[in-house]
């Protein structure tokens, strides 16, 4: 248990600071994006910026100053970015400073939950896409650029989607979590606030906890778990952000049994930081604090909650403006509002933004290419899921022949994106039919066939004839977050209106059907009677239930939200030129009713049965086909009687031999399960503890180890203590969802 | 709390008793069906009966010495009933007393979910109906029956299913469920324990707790919830029993966040025990200790821990026929055994069968016919629920006419009864087909159309015909519970080969799919085509998602598993004889993705929305038309302003005057729900906490009162503690789903 200490700087600058001040310094009220005008180089600010500032003698934290989207209104004609960004940058910060009696600048905070929400942004897929690669050093890799980038233009609050754990896919965020598994978020968030801090930028990483758990799939609904489901499953990404120094934690909007997160000072103060060490600055969700009224029954009580529970820097909230009302009344005291006045204070003397306020306007400014930067596009290639491939349909050879590209999904970029993307530049992005018409020209045919879910009649014979005329369909069919609505980009980046496309996915797009649209599966039907070759794509923000769609195709590539590259990485698995590797992070059911559908379910029962259908996911997590075939030798797992005080000093190695013995290079990806089968709580039926992402060239063999650490072994046991406990554990070693070695241990 | 004493006479029986006669006490080891043969008047007992005897010196507890299903193989062939089951116990008893030292007779327990599952016995609707009636004093009656009738036959124990609260409408075991709300279960299960127990029969309720919590509607799944969910949720039927005096409690198969209740120390002591002042016996359910062994490793450690948390008798297991080998191994005391003795022998000295261990082989036994206790029937003509009447065109007028009755539980009596029913007599019961021939004879065309889930082109065609060549026709659709398969009995109590008929419900078969199994739907698409009026009335054990059908449908009636009289109670709603009553007591989905649908959710967030369906389930819990029309007038809460001490002292009265203005006699079923708007814990959309059923005649007016105690207005607070908490509260008062009455009060 660590305890807070500040610096001597923090605490003298309190000192001087008056009540005001103070909740100025955790007020973060305004939207940024909202703050300014640009006409052409000319920046000015509104009423609304200067009177914040001069009520509060200063500025704690802005947010989203470079937003630039539709909700936001800010594109390439009136946004942020380049040099102007810089400026404005610079004309806001110097504004705060001028009106800041003690001098202390503003926190500049952003949303990036998977690549910066801003102009001209180094843009990644989305974080199911992350959790596909089961690559770590990618991730890492990927995100130092991002990193590179907010730094540069003076960003200190990186907002990222890192805690999240989808359980239910009916939740239209379901895009924002890495997996439905919590050993792999955990892996991805610890590396991601790694990268990003190490380039200088803070993490606020989000959200604070168990959102994934909402009733329902319905997005900030009641998270009705208890204590060890959520420390099982939720709070392990938390721990590795924790652990990895993450500077910034939102908390999420939903309750935990009854209790907001907002106001759940157990959950706040007592599990962040006296367990887990945390030390830096909670952040509320937008409007989060407000939302306590519903409980404490108005916004003076609301901040009082808030601030009691911990949480140090409001967002949009009216509450955190009426801290003083909470003061006044007696439900908080000055010690109260101090504590998260200098957790802020002491975030921006941590940040150096006192001794370097502003940026320099002379630095040049780095071209954040994909060209440059490839990391984005190899996201996207080894995210990509081979579910099917029937008689090695699939790589397809380049030998001209005739070709269609159909589907909602094969030329809309934005669907490609997901949800909190930037207006992008169209020249900067690659459809499916992008990327196959760099294979075969102008050869190919194209035709929408439907919307996401619309569609007329026309287009859909349009699209079945060339179908028929055709020996492959590219068939691309799935969802999209994109709140670009009926507006895309040509590309010279200006603005056509195009067919209506529409969200079935995104912040707040719940749904309660999981099979695809109607109108894309009546599209579907009808592509598959004409004996086209087809294979499917699908590019989606979460679990789709495929059925009949996955069972007809020729192939099926399941891509997620793959970015703005992704019909280049799409084609070049096509083709052959990228061996597909991804993983299943989360499990595709076999229809709505078939929820939960996450592999790790607890053991207490035999199956998840259900009388009328086969039982297990349609595709678990962990699966995925490659063009080649690997094969596991020499499986070892050391011991199979293992003292306790052995196991703490040396974890458990599993060890492996791969053997590319297939006509492809390729990517193996070993995962390593363990089956607790005793010991004082119920376990589940299998839980990943580790992985690897081993390239082997063909014919190529290497020896592969994986560590198993004393806390893989860990539970929450009865007493909820977080302890290994004596007794037999199974372990499992799976590829491409298939065991290829395992072993019984017993821990004693 | 309390604590448990014990008799002078339990402790000084106990003194004498050696460790195997105590174990013997705490085992239920045998099934009573097979422990005899019946020829004629003649009854052997096993050898597996006489050596359980043997090994123990007599026998604590035998279950289901009078089952009769086809799990059992026993029926009117070889089963008991009447004299030969009297006789038979007499028997049994005799030679458990003969062959124990202390002369220590045996409890008899037996499933009565819904009446003894027994030949001839007291048959009722399953839960969900009794829910349906919303009437208390109705559901006492009718077990006042059953309790009669069990006791007449020498139980002690009535094994019945009154804790379950239905969470999740894929579960099998929904019709095993009063509700999904923990009020009106409470209610129900506090009657049915004072009725069976005032006849001299000790309950056991089942199950404890939270096994409609089960994750994915799946049976013996694990509850994932809170604390706080399950006090709010799923303890106050349990509350409900042990005020009511119950004397014993079966613990439920689930785990609940990690902890199996078998082995929950906190919930069968801590809560049962020492919060809710429970002094009876925890029983085990079936070969559940055994099933903790996924989580101790042996039985011998299951048996002790399931004897540690407080179970005090097992049920089939392996387990507690090792205690010895516990308590020699050290993972249990002499003192947990005898504790758990000492809770048997106290019930048995409580019931007397120390005293009077044979029943009275002269005594006249009852005839229980529907005709002298109409109970039955009275249950099942006030659960129906009628759901749509479009153009009135319910009641049928009584002209002759051409009538069809098609569908697959329009003739099949064990698809109206539900799981854990024995073999009845045909002549006993009554249809749908039949209750329609009693009005119009033999003018009455039937076809059954399909089965539950298969069915043949041909009856399809004939089943059209039929509807094509009628003015109305009822057809009536829906599930089965029913474990008879192929089996049913002609008048004469023959079994008769009849088509297939498969469950697609009951213990153990859970579904991914709540619309109705595709023939159905397809056979009502063709009798929809055909013109004809259309009556749907379903006939099934959980909350279908009836989508198409109820839209298609002139009228719909919901009649969950109606019971032996069903035909006949729907027959006299169709034709007027009996205006319909039945509300809701489950909400019915739109469709399957659309889960949990209850409506008291918790109020974190605006509503259960979907972008791509209407919010709010198809038709809410407490929603139920009736021939007649109310109007409420003069609705009065009292004060809005009230004291705690004040509303601890005399609770709060809603105050209404009932008009019935409509054409027909007929109960109205007003409900009153809160809905708190302040304290420390978030609450739920509504919650119901008062209902009456009033009977008014043809323009009657009554002025109707019903008292909201303090304890409707508690919640389990953030210190996890039973309290008022002060604060704004809205009260609503309800009539068919509509709100006829609201304020909001402050307590102060």
């Amino acid at each position: 248990m660590k305890k807070n200490t500040y610096s001597a700087e923090a605490k003298e600058l309190l000192d001087k600071m008056t009540l005001q001040e103070k909740i100025g310094q955790l007020n973060q009220k305004l939207y940024g994006f909202g703050i300014y005008e640009r006409n052409g180089e000319e920046i000015s600010f509104s009423q609304e910026f200067e009177d914040e500032v001069e009520k509060y003698g200063g500025l704690g934290t802005l947010y989203g100053l470079y937003r630039a989207d539709p909700w936001s209104q800010k594109n390439y004609e009136n946004g942020l970015y380049g040099e102007n960004a810089v400026k404005a940058y610079n004309k806001m910060q110097e504004y705060v400073l001028e009106h800041s009696r003690l001098r202390i600048p503003a926190l500049l905070s952003t949303e990036c939950p998977h690549g910066h929400q801003a102009l001209d942004s180094y843009l990644l897929p989305v974080n199911l896409n992350m959790g596909a690669t089961f690559n770590t050093e990618l991730i890492h890799s990927a995100y130092s650029v991002c990193g590179k980038q907010l730094r540069e233009m003076g960003v200190d609050l990186a907002l990222i989607s890192l805690l999240d754990v989808v359980r239910d896919p009916r939740w239209g965020r379901s895009e924002e979590c890495f997996s439905e598994d919590p050993y792999l978020c955990s892996k991805m968030a610890e590396q991601i606030v790694k990268a990003v801090q190490d380039e200088g930028v803070s993490v606020v990483a989000k959200h604070f906890a168990a959102q994934g758990e909402c009733t329902g799939g319905i997005n900030a609904s009641a998270a009705r778990i208890g204590e060890r489901e959520l420390r099982e499953i939720h709070l392990p990404a938390m721990k590795a952000c924790a652990d990895a120094g993450v500077d910034g934690v939102m908390a999420a909007y939903n309750e935990i049994d009854g209790v907001f997160c907002h106001a759940n000072r157990h959950l706040l103060t007592d599990i962040l930081r006296d367990e887990m060490g945390f030390e830096g600055v909670v952040m509320a969700d937008g409007c989060a604090i407000d939302q306590l009224n519903v409980v404490t029954g108005d916004c003076v009580h609301s901040a009082a909650a808030a601030l009691r529970a911990g949480v140090d820097i409001g967002l949009w909230d009216e509450a955190y403006g009426r801290l003083e009302e909470a003061l006044e009344n007696g439900y908080i005291t000055e010690e109260d509002i101090d504590r998260a006045v200098l957790r802020v204070l002491e975030l921006k003397i941590k940040r150096g933004i006192f001794k370097h306020p502003l940026l320099d306007e002379n630095q040049k400014l780095e071209d954040y290419s994909y060209e440059k930067y490839p990391q984005a596009l190899d996201i996207a290639r080894e995210s990509v899921v081979l579910l099917e491939n029937r008689n090695q349909i699939l790589p397809l050879s380049k030998e001209q022949r005739k070709i269609a590209v159909i589907g909602p999904n094969a030329d809309a970029v934005y669907n490609q994106l997901g949800d909190y993307s930037p207006q992008v530049k169209r020249e900067k992005c690659s459809t499916v039919l992008d990327g196959v018409r760099s294979y075969f020209g102008d050869n190919v045919v194209y035709a929408r066939g439907c919307g996401v879910f619309e569609g007329t009649q026309e287009e859909q014979t349009e699209a079945v004839k060339l179908a028929e005329q055709s020996d492959i369909t590219i068939l691309v069919l799935g969802g999209s977050s994109s709140r670009f609505g009926e507006v895309s980009f040509d590309a010279n980046g200006a603005a056509i209106s195009e067919h209506g496309v529409s969200m079935d996915c995104g912040e707040g797009v719940d749904t309660s059907e999981l099979s695809l649209p109607i109108e894309q599966r009546e599209l579907a039907e009808k592509i598959f009677a004409t004996g086209s070759k087809v294979i499917t794509v699908i590019i989606g923000g979460r679990a789709y239930a495929l059925d009949t769609i996955a069972e007809k195709s020729d192939a099926v590539l399941y891509a997620f939200y793959p970015g703005m590259q992704g019909g280049k990485a799409i084609a070049e698995i096509l083709f052959g030129d990228v061996n597909p590797s991804g993983r299943l992070p989360v499990s595709l059911p076999r229809c709505s009713g078939q929820l939960p559908v996450y592999y790790n379910y607890k053991n207490s029962y035999r199956s998840m049965h259900y009388y009328n259908i086969p039982d297990g996911a349609a595709y678990t997590f962990g699966y995925g086909k490659s063009y080649t075939e690997f094969v596991y030798e020499d499986v070892s797992f050391g011991n199979t009687e293992v003292a306790l005080d052995e196991l703490h000093k040396n974890g458990i190695q599993a060890e492996m031999t791969i053997k590319n013995v297939g006509e492809y290079d390729g990517y193996a990806v070993p995962l390593v399960y363990i089956a607790g089968e005793q010991g004082s709580v119920v376990r589940r039926a299998k839980e990943l503890k580790g992985f690897k992402k081993v390239w082997l060239k063909k014919g190529e063999s290497k020896r592969v180890s994986i560590l198993l650490p004393a806390e893989a072994f860990a539970v929450w046991n009865f007493e909820m203590e977080f302890k290994v406990e004596p007794g037999r554990v199974k372990l499992i070693l799976e590829e491409m969802g298939q065991t290829v070695g395992s072993e019984t241990i017993n821990l004693f």
